[in-house]
């Protein structure tokens, strides 16, 4: 037990992409979503706090702790939506698990992938719950770098079978359409929202400007569909108008964050939403009839971290795709750190 | 410029000795002690927080951000005082440095050996500027693992020749006279803290226990002595009697954080104390005269983690005391994370 806790294991870019590889890009997320169903389960036992926020003009850097009493992890991550200009990623990240019993780190992770892989896994858990059941046909608005997770997510696990795209920048649904043509999806591109939206059961709305946008106007949406909208996680930063949000039941998952950063910013801050976990639990209902409108404003939140970053630690006890970083000090006495530094002295000096 | 971002230096605790011994441990903190010192004259500016703080019942885990609008920085750091008995450190850190303009990390450290040499670069600042000019002998409270740390950055930074040990457990004053033993300093060991303060100019208390204590009372404090509190550094732990605080001129980091953690959680919340900051940019006065008390009632505070890690990031230019970590998903296309994977798919089908 107390042999190498100094090590802590860490997944690089390279290995997160050989380890989602060997294991299908589709099944990890399906096994992500199981992790995300147990912890929205038990989501009144996690130490819940908004994100701590830096902002400045260019953009912001968050950390996002939490913890089950057992398991302690955070994810840093930047949101920059100038760096695409500049070739860099608009928002990349990294996260930790450590033991709550010895505050030890247990784990290190690169983050952008997984944070794909969450979010699209997430929806897919809003879309299970809370879409009709006969949903087949998702509208993905916003051809960016979560698209294409957002389709294979809603394939797996809620039986999608068509997406129609639509992005402002049509070289972006050129890419989408590219990279799922062996997906075994149908695939139709679209020239507009309406045309994107039109005989969909599902509707995603992941698009990246940070600034308030009205991607979905009222009279696109009818009865009876499921709104994913998690492109508007940020104050200032919104896909809806606000009268979608005025005829739809909406689902969140933590208001004091959402209010915030999601759609319903459009809202009073006492505008009555649900959180999805309650619909897992059974302690609240999810869609009431096939002509509902059920919105899910998902911003993400640190416990879907958490809950990728413990799919990530059990896939490693059948993987090697990771290496060991020499990252806490590790004395022989606990109290002499200085002869730690002495003794490797003497060692470079033996050597 | 933008050539390998995706790639971010690591630290190793290895690598964080052997840098510490190719520059020499004295040398560093005397250099941290310099970015430390710019930093607390530039105080106002950076982002401050109180940090971020996950409790247990064994312990508590913390995040310490901070921001100077140019670079980021955090820290996690826990305390688990129950450590020591099963041989684990009760202080592990490591820590993060990122760029503000485009949220990208550009150092990662272990924070264990980093953090002993900044507490203890910060004591000696503190020293420097409330201490009387002629402080030749130091009275260390507490063998653990900072004490070494605190020796030899007084006697660096503010000419200090002899130290006077004391600890609960002699056996602690045994290593810490030991590992001082080819420093330069005169060393005398102690059998009570009354014997070790014994014409003591400076006294450092670094003891570790997570309760009231009182291992400095009232009349053993005489006129003109100088005291660094560091060993008092959260909730419900503390090290004065409250009636030396009452006649000593109390300096803090952060007044938010020291009076929740400090020795002055035992004064009222609106005792007055004074910002060692200021005594740097000559706001307001150190030292009254050679007969008061001046007392650093120091907790350790994340714009001093942000100054070492400012440290390292420039000493590692003229050393290779790192390796190369691929940290962050860098696509051709920032839209194309999802493509990114498919490619490594066809690399590895190729190779």
């Amino acid at each position: 037990m107390k042999d190498n806790l100094n090590i802590v294991p860490f997944v690089s870019v390279e290995n997160m992409m050989r380890l989602v590889l060997e294991r299908g890009i589709e099944n990890c997320m399906a096994e992500i979503a199981q992790y995300l169903e147990e912890d929205f389960r038990r989501w009144p036992l996690f130490d819940k706090t908004p994100r701590v926020a830096s902002h400045s003009r260019e953009g912001v850097i968050e950390l996002m702790p939490t913890s089950d009493g057992i398991d302690y992890g955070f994810k840093y991550v930047n949101g920059h939506p100038k760096n695409m200009k500049e070739g860099l990623q608009t928002v990349t990240a990294f996260g930790l698990l450590a033991s709550v019993e010895t505050g030890y780190p247990v784990l290190l992770s690169e983050m952008t992938v997984l944070t794909a892989l969450r979010t699209a896994a997430t929806s897919a858990v809003a879309t299970k719950y809370l879409a009709r059941k006969d949903s087949k046909t998702l509208a993905l608005i916003g051809n960016g770098a979560q698209s294409e997770f957002q389709a294979l997510a809603l394939k797996k696990i809620c039986g999608i079978d068509a997406v129609r795209l639509y992005d402002i920048d049509p070289a972006a649904t050129e890419k989408c359409a590219a990279n799922l043509a062996d997906s075994g999806l149908t695939i139709i591109k679209c020239d507009t929202p309406q045309g994107a939206i039109e005989g969909a059961d599902v509707v995603t709305t992941c698009t990246a400007d940070k600034k308030y946008s009205t991607i979905l106007t009222d009279n696109m949406v009818g009865a009876g569909i499921h709104i994913n909208a998690i492109g508007g996680d940020c104050p200032g930063k919104t896909e809806l108008h606000k009268d979608i949000l005025l005829r739809s039941d909406i689902y969140v998952e933590y208001p004091e964050q959402t209010r915030i950063e999601g759609d319903i910013q459009q809202l009073d801050d006492d505008y009555p939403v649900k959180e999805l976990w309650q619909v897992l639990t059974g302690e609240i209902d999810g869609r009431s009839d096939d002509k509902a409108i059920t919105l899910f404003d998902g911003v993400g939140f640190a416990i879907e971290d958490f809950s990728a970053l413990r799919w990530l630690r059990d896939a490693l006890k059948s993987s090697d795709k990771y290496q060991d970083l020499d990252m806490i000090a590790d004395p022989d006495d606990p109290r002499d750190l200085f002869g730690m530094v002495r003794r490797e002295a003497e060692r470079l000096a033996d050597s």
